[in-house]
């Protein structure tokens, strides 16, 4: 694996090399970390990669590690918003399959450009929609998918940060000065951000898809550029309802990513600050509480987890079963030329799907939230 | 103290009973609490009443309290929501005071009617908002009021049950027929019904006025013929934004309403199904915790408890708290004429804004979720 | 209903009139609530009573009571421990039936004396053991009793308090000073007054009777002449072992008591300050949690609740189950001279329990911790 | 860094892997997993390693690791407990740091025997008291160790687990197969798998000492030879009191280790299955919630997390904090010889600590439970 971006001060790039590594079925080889090769050589030092395989500029390691008989055999994209589009080409075009940050570009005419690109020469190319990642997502997404519960009727989901409450990127926080910066993040700021990761999850654990929209984004904090909070109504295929909110101005909230799934029979609910347990409600019956580890659980949820329960695992390990998928999936194509993504990973149209969204809810809002039709 | 309605089978009929007669200061003393002589009987023998104060009439009860040398000095209306209105008005126009349970009336225009006769005859009227009565609610509005967090930014508030995820009015499940007929509900479903008290919440937490909202209510289950779902967004007068969902096809939800509010620096969460707790998030500090009984609360909230901390109480001593204040306020009356309602209950004033907001989500939900303004 | 102590000051006495008359079956009608004449008829007062009916001595009470036509037709108990057994004798020599707070007397050979006059008069003695009326205490109860788990192994019984983390009693907090006081309190301290409830639950939980204790209590605030932190190892008649912990000194605590009962194929957990939610564990299943108000429990905690799911009931309505249940027997007894107490409540036998109980730690402890018999 | 131990079927194994190389200091390299030549490679194979340095047997692995020019600086040993001590001291002698799991021997005389070898020789010498590494309970011990909340009073510490419910030795578990025999698990099997846990974090987090032990150990399951239920009463040497339960057969319990700290003006209380906050309370304030990532905690917790708040890490990343650390003594030592182990970290001071506590859990419970002294 060679990682682009990442470079020094970035929360990121450590995250993906500890979940790449975790597995122990990949290694990271090679990186261009920073345009500046002072800034990219030392963090290939802390990588602990040998200067060689360190660069500053992300088409020179493309060509290299291309050649070398021990090269990258994909490429992790870890940039700002606006260069996922450029270099994911650039990766895909030299032959490499990818796994890139969310959101897959930083615009929907880039990410349908994107998509051309992958349906054509269909290469393994993954998102990291981090959250998919934890065991219980995906033993709630079996839980739809199955329609125990029967239909799906409303869902809320909420994604509820603090850290942008105040202007810190005046004062240079690299996390906020990029992602305020509609130069880098794209046209969309918490709805870009945080808010497509609840579309995300919403989508990916009922298996239903969004098809219309009434939002209203705002920036609660003065001289911001992009929005900062966002509330959307939303319309579902099979006649659900849902209410997305994300928001980065929650003074002292964390990371509060919560789903709430109502069927017909029953609700599901999962909250990202305590990860490994769901709670099932059955109408009439005790309430239940599926915890991480156990032997009750489904194949998908059990070989998402390396310890038995009561253990806790998190956002790492969650970040590292979409690497283990992944690393599987490059695997099985080793052999089998047609093998296609593991469908519990997020590829190219869930990428699609997330920018939709992002400019589907930026037309309502500016249309007096307005429904508006999120097309396929 | 007289109860009109609250007979055989009724749910909130006890609960009035034992709310205003727990600390002591009120007791009941008449009753109609049916239209049929013998339902209104078994119903007064219940409550521990004289035949002769029992009355199948409510004009009759009116007429003879009103004469009686110990007759009762207000009247409580926990009738279905059609009648909320003329009983009302009946028993404001025989010099009662006035204590009712929400909504104020079944449509708008009747709760202006109310709100003219209130204005005109200053009786003592209080609505039963029950939330309103826990001593942390109030903790979190006296929070609010003091601006102690900054200013609101961002309000979430959910109220989710799930008794009504089946059609259980069909088989005569009695709290379930008249709630989803829309005679005897009035124009709204579960809007009226929960959405308002969330609607109250937000406003009674935060003092800020909502301006417009923006909602889509839905009839989930197929041959109902009110609404059993609704979401909204909503604009508050300060500029903050808002989410109100609420729904009763949570299938397993039991009565979980919910408000986060978020200001400037911190966050205020609270949660009626754990209701002695409040949860303070302030920027970059350790979260805390307020809980119920506590020597460091506030005024408001300590007068709201019977019991030192670590004795939970419940929905029926957040109910006599208004009671309480009720009481307090009928005994500044007898020697002030002036004294009005005291601030921590809820009047007519917030009986005609929850009209208004039903009736003006209702509005814009029709009209394809168009921003709506709820006027003063 | 005629109470004795509860003056002025008194935190249980205003408890007992509100549960006792919260569901309408039983009215406070006479008092004796301090050996004062103005303080006792202050009081009286307060309670709403007749001056004719408030007297400053309980033998006053007990005679005129009993010849009055409508004279309460029980004695409730709420004095201090050492007056526990003579106001219990008196009353139950004048005929009355009595409801008495905990502990049953101040020594165990007073209780010994109590024992002998119940079963030789046959009266209705019950004692509040507040946490056995939670409906959820009573679920845990039936299950254990059903062996639906198993047989009980192991269970771990805290409580934990930390009101007298200070030497409050020094500066004259009026609970504080009678229950640090061996001439009021009787001869112990944190054992007496809150470990026998931790013990009362443990055994009134499983049905099984404690045969041994291994006690260590300790007296952490200097000065203090009683016991204010209790550890005891216990050994059960089925071959199950148990911690029981109860502490006074425990700082920043409220009133956390909570029981664990671990059998053979899963677990019970229940705590005090959450008192409507149980867990329910068993063993390769999900966790179950019950929720108080649902129709899927059994007979005994829905009789214990009033108001659906989702409702908090709390430490008031627990205690006034006590007295319902108390009240019923009164009314069957008027017919059936043979009545009983319910099974759902603690009287004589319980009461004599916990006082071998509590003497039985105090000889352990002053015997170098060692295993000492707690006999029938 | 070579592995002795963690072949085939082993649950430590893995984790000291992924622990050890997850912050990208420390990269396994040789390892002897199994004494069998095929189940060794197996294993070297799935840990990613060169054939040549996988071996059957630990001897040969120490001769020739400390021959090669890259050999591994160091030895994790992952065996069966009989094993630690003949392990450490073959690789102490072949001039190895050594981090070992838990506990530090099968016995105190090794102990004694090991201790003495640590003594003489200096080596880096850790213990993986996992728990010991999670960032809450470091903030926990400094908390404690600067004495804010004034002297620590009283403890509970209890670690329940409920996989040895039933006899699962008897079917082949392997992880049952080896803790239930004395052969293979030393004298203790409870109170040396997790007791020894429980202990080891009380004297951690309050840096006092055990001075005096009354225990009851017990086999709760028939057949079984060693102890499945420990419940222990102590005394500390600041004459602090606590109770440590820890038991294996709380059925449906998973891996419930959690800690009460109570002080003078306040407590504190950590739970393992829910590690990533810390609660604080202090007497007549609001309670309060630290979380981990947060910058408003102490260095030694903020050193311990990788990820913002509101990121949940686990048992993985705790682990990894103690390689981490160790890591780091390493480099610190290859440049000055006098460099001794962080104090985040458990050496054999703890570990000896550790099998004293056990033998005289042991020696208390088969006298009677009489009080039996912890010497130094």
């Amino acid at each position: 694996m060679a990682m682009i971006g990442g470079g020094p001060g970035s929360f990121i790039g450590p995250v993906h090399r500890m979940a790449a590594e975790l597995d122990g079925a990949v290694r990271l080889v090679a990186g261009a970390f920073s345009r500046d090769e002072a800034r990219t050589q030392s963090a290939g030092r802390d990588y602990g990669l040998e200067p060689n395989r360190v660069y500053s500029d992300y088409r020179q390691l493309l060509e290299r590690e291309r050649r070398e008989a021990d090269g990258a055999d994909f490429v992790a994209i870890v940039t700002p918003n606006d260069s996922h589009f450029p270099v994911a080409r650039a990766a895909l075009d030299s032959g490499f399959h990818v796994i890139c940050d969310k959101p897959a570009t930083a615009t929907l005419s880039e990410a349908i450009g994107l998509a051309e690109i992958v349906r054509r020469s269909q290469p393994l190319y993954a998102l990291t929609y981090t959250y998919t990642g934890y065991p219980l997502v995906r033993e709630a997404r079996d839980l739809c998918h199955r329609r125990e519960l029967g239909q799906v009727r409303k869902i809320v989901v909420g994604y509820t940060q603090g850290w942008l409450s105040e202007r810190i990127e005046t004062s240079g926080q690299r996390q906020a000065v990029w992602r305020t910066d509609p130069a880098q993040a794209g046209i969309g700021g918490c709805i870009a951000d945080i808010g497509v990761h609840a579309f995300n999850l919403l989508e990916y654990v009922t298996g239903l898809r969004v098809t219309e929209v009434c939002a209203e984004l705002s920036t609660m904090v003065a001289g911001r550029a992009l929005d900062d909070d966002c509330n959307v109504l939303l319309r579902l295929d099979n006649g659900a309802r849902a209410v997305l909110h994300s928001t980065q101005i929650a003074a002292g909230e964390r990371n509060r990513l919560q789903i709430w799934v109502h069927c017909e029979r029953g609700s599901i609910a999962w909250a990202q600050e305590n990860p490994n347990r769901l709670e099932v409600l059955v109408l009439n019956r005790p309430a239940m509480t599926l915890h991480a580890g156990e032997t009750y659980l489904g194949p998908s949820a059990r070989a998402a987890t390396r310890l038995p329960g009561g253990h806790p695992e998190g956002y790492i390990e969650a970040f590292a079963n979409i690497y283990r998928d992944f690393a599987a999936d490059l695997t099985r194509r080793a052999t089998d030329p047609t093998a296609q993504l593991s469908p519990t990973l997020c590829g190219i149209d869930a990428g699609l799907r997330g920018m939709r969204f992002v400019e589907c809810a930026i037309a309502s809002s500016s249309n007096g939230s307005a429904w508006t039709r999120l097309n396929e």
